[in-house]
Order: structure tokens, then C-alpha cells, then sequence
């Protein structure tokens, strides 16, 4: 039997049950902090020897030789080879369809003539060498390389490296299969802290890069936090988020499946439904009682409802639209007849999946959109992973001997307000 | 006399040299980070009461109620009306230059349909509440005001709330004026990690923003780590770098007068001219001999120049760009007669000014481009301050019931080899 919290926005105290249920930004604990301090400064200090007593202990493995983490790229290769073809078939889909959408999200130069003559302008670079982390075990996904890799490539990035952690010396080989497919340069079986730091400082065998993207667990968020600075970060992750508006005239067979397909990444992921039906929360509530029976990861799910799933009665969906704001969730289904009306309404949200027919799960592997999304709220500020991410702007000023004198006017009276002597004579130098 | 050092690639331990100057990455002390954390902490514990207090303590202040922090918009109009006429008109061109540099960098909505009939998309929307911080005390610079505020006002952000410390009750009257010019809406005068701390949690007075940018000290600085993925930030803001390459033609005056102009910033900021003119390189360390004479900061262009300055001999100018390159500098010079046949090979630079009449001055206060840029070689991945910094994308996805039929196909695939279920069937209860 689930428990499926139910929440109405008539309920005097409903601003407040929203927020507890959404606090929960991470937070990572202090001792967490400190041992990766401590493995980031021993990487630092000692490179290759550090990272690989790090990868045997951690990971339960007994390499002797750091150069062994490396995993061949005939490896990949024979991994990509030895895949069911039905599967090959659908990662090269889906990898078309991401490189696809990824194409148009490229940054583009300007230049214009200011009234003086100066030219202005951005330069649009790529990125050299990125990083990008692959979580291992039971959450390594092929999706994931896919999602990380593709938008590097289409931006230019010369060199890709990607870190998977092999635990006890186990790697998925559909992950090694899709770093093959996705075009992934160097392919390093490390992890955790580790791997972080060895992509941010380098070792004799790990070159250090320029970002690092990917998502990972508590320890992998500190280590990008503190290197953050020193290299690039994409954004500290946290779990995955679902949000969906009906109208009521949804099937709640799919309603409660698209729930579940969040809920069953873990047990700290968010599932809200929300509708200004209550007899239609009523019916998708015993849809979820029928359709979670038949999950292998049932508990899972359970688990993930019962501490972070909710069933929301609101007003009309306009107020459906607002609460939706206000949680900023990473994944937003507009499960109604004309998402189209709603979408204006819409201001926070990773990615928004519109009209009955377009479930999140679309968006996780094929639609083409990056299923690396902003998560905890950060929807209100920052971006899904794309081309961008791994390109950079240079500003451009060229200015012609006529065009700088009144350049140099402007400067030099600014730069004298705020007492910086050598400012305003290069400034006038030039006039 | 000063200390100017002189390099030159031929040297054996050119690159060992170089790397010595340039290691610098901004470094946290613990004791920094500890004491941040706790005023962190007792901000979101105890709001107002906790700002207030830090406040009195920090700034050596004497303020009895929470709301005296908050500026009035009459005080900066009044500070705005009581400039001088001359500092107000350039700061008015100055604006109108940086605004109208800003407007090409908005991002772009797109939107295409695949070949199955489904639509595809990217909406981009603005940040809500902004919080900008300027450093008080002695680097109180209203150019910096305008730098931050005006891409964010460009950008469509609803409320722009900016920090200010105001050490010993003392405000710089040019920065209100500036706040008044870039249409900040709200100025409170704190700083420091308190200041970080109420802008990321909110208390009862200050509200809690989205994001938060803009430079200051290592506290500052620790402080907007801390609140990372709570809030967003732009960048860990390091000392000022300035590298010029120079062909051997330019005015030697000239040139040391644009390497004293990021020298005077302060005894951290870094100053190299590199030119394959060996005695180009004399004649400007003569000049810099002379002209620093007349600097009110010549102590700090001293100490700068002797900590961090260099004069590089290389081979040729393909060389010059190549070590420009390894410094990835946040500005660099390109005074040679035809700047735009070395642009090709520059990949590393936050900010670019081609030819002998373009000097960094201009950028820091009127060119257009902003003034904010990547340092400590983050112009690696890092991108200048911008509208887009103040803008979000979502993506969107919107499928028909027969463009989601090969979708389900392929996620469902995917998700099989994933092993989760409920991706799997959620995305076939579309086929």
C-alpha cells in the first residue's frame, strides 16, 4: 500500500507543508567537506600514487599500475560491437536526435560599428579539454554519456575525458559502448573525490581539463564544489524532480506511470502531480495502488512517494501554473489540451514536456533536449547542460585613432571619480 | 626604482618560470571558510538580528534597526543629482554604451519540428531577483555598479538588489549615483559573508535572491562558494590581470602606462608585455622607470610590477600568442599594426582590444563590452558578465500521438537496458 500525500492550496498552512516538502536543497555534511579536502590535497600533492591507493580502496580493487586504469579504446569499441543490435539501433537514434537539437543551441559571434567607428564584438571559442563523470554501479547509464558527450562534441571541445568508477573492477558496458558512440576520447575507470581532483589538477596519467560536467554522489558534489574556480563545474546535482499539471482529463494510468518514472531513481527523488480535479487525484491515486504492484523496484518508489510525492488540489490552473513556479521542478508535464495557453504562465522550469502524449521519459533519452537539468529550485537561475556550457565568449574592442578620442573622455573623467591615476592617462594617452 | 622582471621562451625554464608567476588560483584559507560558514549559519538562523549584529561588528557601525540597512532610492537620486556635471555625462555615455552592448547578447528563443511532426524547442526567461555586490572602502567603483546592473536590468530581471558595505557608516556617494543611473531597486548597506548570507536565505528584511554576482574579498568570495547551487553566482573573482603583445612599433609610454593601469589595481594584479623586440622591451622598462614617478599609487605599481610583472622576449608573435594562450589572460592587448591576423590564433581571453589605440582603460569603463571578466585563467571555460548570465533556458519538448510512437520505441529500448521500469512503460503507454 503507498502512501500518497495530499496537498490543497485551500488549506491555510499549504504555503508551508509546500516548502517542507521542497527544502531540502543538499547540503553536504562537514565531514563529508573534510575528506575531500583531504583526497583532493593528497591527489594534488602526489598524482598518480595518491589516485590509484584512492581507486583500490574505495572502489575494492588491486591495480598495480596507474596507466591500467586507463580503459582502451578498442575496449569501448568491442563493448559498442558486442551490444544487442536492437539496442545499438536505439542509441544511434537517440544520439542523432540529441546532436540534432544540440546544433541549434551553438553560440554565435556579433560585431557592429559603434557612432565613432570602434568596432564591438564576441568571439565565440570551444572549450580544449572537458571532463565529464559517469557515475558507476547501479545508476552508470549509457543515456548519461550520451547527454554529457554529444553537446561537447557538437561545440568543438578538442579532447574529451570521461571518468567511470569501477567498483570491484566491474564496469557497465553499455556506458562504455555509448562513450564509443558519442565520440569520447580517454576513458578512466576512477571515481568519487578522486577522480575530480585528478581531472582538476591532472596526474602523470590524468590530464588535467578545462570543466567538469556530470552528476555523482555526495563526495563527487563537495570535490566539484571546491574545485569549482580552478576548472569549470556544470552545477552541483541533486535528485531528480518531476512536476505535472492536469487538467483531469488525463489517463491516470499514464499520470501515475510518468510519477513513478521519477520516483523510481531513488528514494529522495520528487514526484507532484497537480490538478484542480480532485476526483481525478482520487483516480490517479488508485491507479498508482494497481500499477506499482508490477515494479521490480516497487520499494523504491514507495519510498520516494511516501517522503516526497504529492498529490495537489488547487484552484484552476492558473494557481496550477503558480505552484509549478514556485517548486521550479527540474521536469514539467503540461498534461492539457492546450499547453500551448499555459506555457506563457510558465517561468521556472528545467524542461517543460507538453500536451498528453509527451511523458518525461521522452526527454531522459530521445527527444533531443539534455536530460542534465537543473534540480533543487535551481530551474529560477540556471540552464540545462548544452552546447553553450562547453563554448566561452571573448569580448571584442577595436578602436580606430579618431574613434578612441571620445573613448578616451569618457574613461579618463570615470577613472579620475574613482581616483585611478594610471586608467585615466592610458585612457588620454590615446587622445 | 622599479623591479621589473624579464623573461624569454629561449630559456631552458621558461615554462617553470612562467608557470611560477601565473600559480595563483585564488586559495581559501581554512580559517576563512570556517569563519564564513559560521556567519553563514547565524544568518539564516537568525536573520536580521544576525546581519544587524555582524554589521556593527564588521563594519564598526552603530545601527539600531534592520531597516536603517536599506538605502533609500532618494538618497541615490540625491547622491545622483549632487555629482558633478562632467562625471555624470560620462557615466550617462558610459551607460549607454554598455546597454547598447548588452542588447546583442540576449539569447534566443528557437523552436523546430522533427521529422516525425513533433515540436522541439528552447524558451529563455529572466532571473526574477538579482543581488549585486560592490566592494566598499577604497575599491568602491561606480563603473562596477553599472557593469553588474546593467546587463541584469537588460536581461529583463524583475528586482535588482544590490550590497553595499558601508565601513564606519561611510558610503561612496558616486556608487548611490550609479545605483540611481543602472536602475538598481533596492541598495542595502552590508557586506561581507553576511551580506552573501542574506541575499542567498533572505531575512526579514533583505529578500532572498536568485543569484548573486559581483566581486570582493576572500570572505566575499568564500561566502558566494558556500551558497552555490542554493543560489546562483557568476564567478570566484580574482586579482586583475592585464598581457599585452606587442609587434616592438607601439609607444613604449604607452605601453607602460596600460601595464600600470591593471598594476595600480592592486599588489596581487599581474602585468606582462610580450614582444619578440628585445629592445622594444628596454626602451618600455625605461619608460616605466620614468612615468611611475608621477603615480599617487606608485608603491602599489611597484610592489605589483615586482610580484607579478614581466617583460617576455619570445621568438615571433606566433609565439606571443601561444604563451598569451597558456595565461589565458582576463585582458589582453593585441598592439601590433594588423590585430585581426593574430585574432585566429588567440583561444584563451576574457576581453580582447585590437590595435595600438585600443587600451584596457577603455573596457573597464565605456568601450561596451563589460568589465567583469574571467581571471586566473578561468578565460579558459569562463564567459565575460553579460545579459545572458541573468537569463535561463528551458527546453521543450511537445510530441503528437503519432510523433511519440518512435519515441516510445527508442526510449523504452533504452530504458530496458537501464533497468528502469518505469521509464520504460511510461514512455509506451504513448505507442
Amino acid at each position: 500500500m503507498l502512501e500518497i500525500r495530499r496537498l490543497k492550496t485551500s488549506a491555510p498552512d499549504f504555503c508551508a507543508q509546500l516548502d517542507a516538502l521542497l527544502d531540502r536543497a543538499p547540503e553536504t555534511g562537514a565531514e563529508v567537506v573534510r575528506a575531500v579536502d583531504a583526497i583532493i590535497a593528497d591527489v594534488r600533492a602526489r598524482g598518480d600514487a595518491a589516485l590509484l591507493e584512492l581507486t583500490n580502496r574505495y572502489d575494492r580493487r588491486s591495480v598495480g599500475h596507474a596507466a591500467e586504469l586507463e580503459i582502451p579504446r578498442r575496449a569501448c569499441q568491442a563493448a559498442w560491437d558486442g551490444l544487442d543490435a536492437s539496442l545499438r539501433d536505439a542509441l544511434e537514434q537517440a544520439c542523432a536526435r540529441i546532436r540534432a537539437y544540440a546544433e541549434y543551441q551553438k553560440l554565435q559571434d556579433f560585431e557592429f560599428t559603434d557612432a565613432f567607428g570602434n568596432r564591438l564584438g564576441q568571439r565565440v571559442t570551444a572549450l580544449e579539454r572537458v571532463g565529464i563523470y559517469v557515475p558507476g554501479g547501479k545508476a552508470a547509464y549509457p543515456s548519461s554519456v550520451l547527454m554529457n558527450a554529444i553537446p561537447a562534441r557538437v561545440a568543438g571541445v578538442d579532447e574529451i575525458i570521461m571518468a567511470v568508477p569501477a567498483p570491484g573492477g566491474e564496469l557497465n558496458s553499455a556506458v562504455l559502448a555509448a562513450a564509443h558512440l558519442a565520440g569520447v576520447d580517454r576513458v578512466f575507470s576512477i571515481g568519487g573525490a578522486q577522480a575530480i581532483a585528478a581531472l582538476a589538477y591532472g596526474t602523470q596519467t590524468v590530464p588535467a581539463v578545462d570543466k567538469i560536467v556530470g552528476p555523482g554522489n555526495a563526495y563527487v558534489a563537495a570535490a566539484k564544489r571546491a574545485v569549482f574556480g580552478r576548472v569549470g563545474i556544470d552545477a552541483i546535482a541533486g535528485p531528480s524532480e518531476i512536476v505535472v499539471i492536469s487538467d483531469g482529463n488525463s489517463d491516470p494510468d499514464w499520470m501515475a506511470m510518468d510519477l513513478f518514472s521519477q520516483a523510481e531513481h531513488g528514494e529522495d527523488s520528487e514526484a507532484i502531480l497537480i490538478s484542480p480535479d480532485a476526483e481525478f487525484l482520487d483516480r490517479v491515486a488508485q491507479s498508482m495502488q494497481a500499477r506499482v504492484r508490477g515494479l521490480v523496484r516497487a520499494d523504491i518508489v514507495a519510498a520516494s512517494i511516501r517522503e516526497r510525492g504529492a498529490l495537489i488540489h488547487v484552484r484552476d490552473l492558473d494557481e496550477a501554473c503558480a505552484v509549478a513556479n514556485r517548486i521550479a521542478p527540474e521536469h514539467l508535464e503540461l498534461a492539457v489540451d492546450d499547453p500551448r495557453a499555459l506555457l506563457p504562465k510558465i517561468r521556472h522550469a528545467g524542461a517543460i514536456f507538453l500536451g498528453r502524449h509527451t511523458p518525461e521519459a521522452f526527454g531522459d533519452y530521445c527527444a533531443g533536449p539534455n536530460h542534465v537539468l537543473p534540480t533543487s529550485r535551481a530551474a529560477r537561475f540556471s540552464n540545462p547542460l548544452g552546447v553553450y556550457e562547453f563554448q566561452k565568449r571573448s569580448s571584442l574592442i577595436e578602436c580606430t585613432p579618431e574613434g578612441a578620442r571620445p573613448l578616451a573622455a569618457i574613461a579618463g573623467r570615470i577613472a579620475d571619480a574613482e581616483g585611478l591615476q594610471a586608467h585615466a592617462q592610458s585612457a588620454r594617452d590615446r587622445s
